[in-house]
């Protein structure tokens, strides 16, 4: 039985983990969920190492939402920073889904945006665990989260 | 019985320690608080060390002011990354609850800034420890911290 | 016998690792592969971390291909300092291989310069485990991947 | 016998640590001063690790100034990084005393300045070792190292 | 018996290791040099790990040459927080001696200054090892690796 960290936030706008625990119950089975709710995206990193630690995951999603103010950018970076030192101290993946509120031009496509984002991270996630060789299988195609994939480069010839 | 650390610094305007005491205070009991005052705020993560380390504290607290000038926000983004490097390795929440110069109109808006926003965090902090899932139940609701809520999306249809 | 651990993405819309997997055959033999293949690249650093500790790898190839946006930028930066921490943490060379998108003016030059940067971090790779007076021969002279080397500068008489 | 640590730089322009040494002299005794000079401010992280465990110092102080060029200036936020890194892992306080050219307007400004400057820090370190209880006293207060004091924030009733 | 351990690259347009070396044998005895020599800057942190941990040096000089492209100057940033991680993390000097592309006006000037500043950086590596009180004799002096000195402010009276 593996454990499916996931650590989320009350300063997201969209609440994510319910699409994401519906896209992980929808790829398989075999892991059980364990879930940390902290304040912002700065406190992620702490939350998924004790995921890791306290709770035993094999695994974190890190769901967050910056805001859209210019210190929100540099808070999304230092966030970034602290979850790979997280995931690299670990040794143990940290699949960070942040949606950034300027990616969606109202809130309607916000909110789509983060909850398929979160499917497919969580699909990620599952694949990373208990089929890897399904990523290996798409590696260099272009895959996207959220919005449709970018594809694999095709010369013109 | 748990330990709450606050680390602030003498560099700061408005004295926050108190204000966030007094939110701890009336958010029920169970711990002790622990304080270390510096110098600024690339002080607070070396802090924030030794109130877990020779203070046993659970979970920091970290108040700062960054100046107006173009370096104070260099400093700041050093100090958050110390604090991120802090909080993982110890493997415990340090709450940065940091209030930029810029981010209020006037002296009075500052400090009232400062006040709501060092309660907020407080909250928050007392949550962590006692009450998880207050915040769980939050999760994605859009909280801000010293300012009005953004509150969740909510899609035109 | 050696051992050289791939790691890439599904993002990346080139898939270089056959290239890189071609040039290390052609540089010579004593040597197996170990491949793990990741959604992003602010994945590659744990990945790697992985290859070493759990494959047992001994020097890393991450082959990567930041998006456009700015955000891609920022995270290019985040993924850099993660494999640069995953790599002095082990003492074992990780040789970051990033194609980004607007380094070329097209799908064919992308997807040509791609190969040719996989295949020559792939030599590098190669001649740092096996052939390092190589390298040690060639300081100083401006080589390059992926593009045409710069050359020593020769200073006008 | 607490010991005090000073890193300086070669590359500075006015030499701090007299006026440093002076100030600590004169804020009290139980103290003995152990110093290291380094080339330049990218150093200085080393010297404190250094000063920390083969000089058995308990706390740091780092004198540098940064020039003015552009690169002078990421240089001066890769050295913050690391002392912030150095600080931690030891945990033990390093108290950064960076002047930065362009916060003079002339030789004589910078020279006062960076005198001054020293000469502040070095009371806090003082105080940090010997009297925490004066900080705490002044948390919050607006205190300024080198130039005058920003105060309290007193909001027009 | 002191290890200096050089690590530098073939990314560089002017071989700054025989400068370097040049100086270290004109400044004294009581040495070894040890040498790596890998592709990029982004790989010397690894190199100069690899130097302290496996060659058993005391302290490292990384000579590198970031290019004139915008990504080259954030590899170079990154590149230096790699080798301030790995100096704080030995404990010991990594001396990093960079040339950017474009402090240089032409290739003749270019190849001037590289050799300048990797022979002035050698010197203050054996100081460094040999000589500590030259150093704490200059502090605050204002000297340079590779231009003139600035030299010490001299208020206008």
């Amino acid at each position: 039985m593996k454990r499916i960290g996931i650590a989320d936030t009350t300063f997201a706008r969209v609440d994510m983990a319910p699409s994401a625990i519906r896209a992980l119950r929808g790829s398989g089975t075999g892991f059980k969920i364990v879930r940390r709710t902290v304040p912002g995206i700065k406190d992620l990193p702490v939350a998924c190492r004790q995921l890791f630690e306290l709770d035993r995951a094999d695994l974190c999603l890190a769901l967050g939402m910056p805001g859209p103010a210019d210190l929100d950018r540099t808070s999304a970076e230092v966030a970034s920073q602290g979850l790979m030192l997280a995931g690299v101290l670990a040794g143990k993946p940290i699949l960070e889904c942040f949606v950034h509120e300027r990616e969606a031009r109202d809130a309607r496509e916000l909110a789509a945006l983060a909850r398929r984002r979160a499917e497919e991270h969580a699909r990620n996630a599952y694949a990373l665990l208990f089929r890897p060789q399904d990523l290996a299988r798409r590696a260099g195609t272009g895959l996207r989260q959220g919005f449709a994939d970018a594809g694999p480069v095709r010369p013109v010839r």
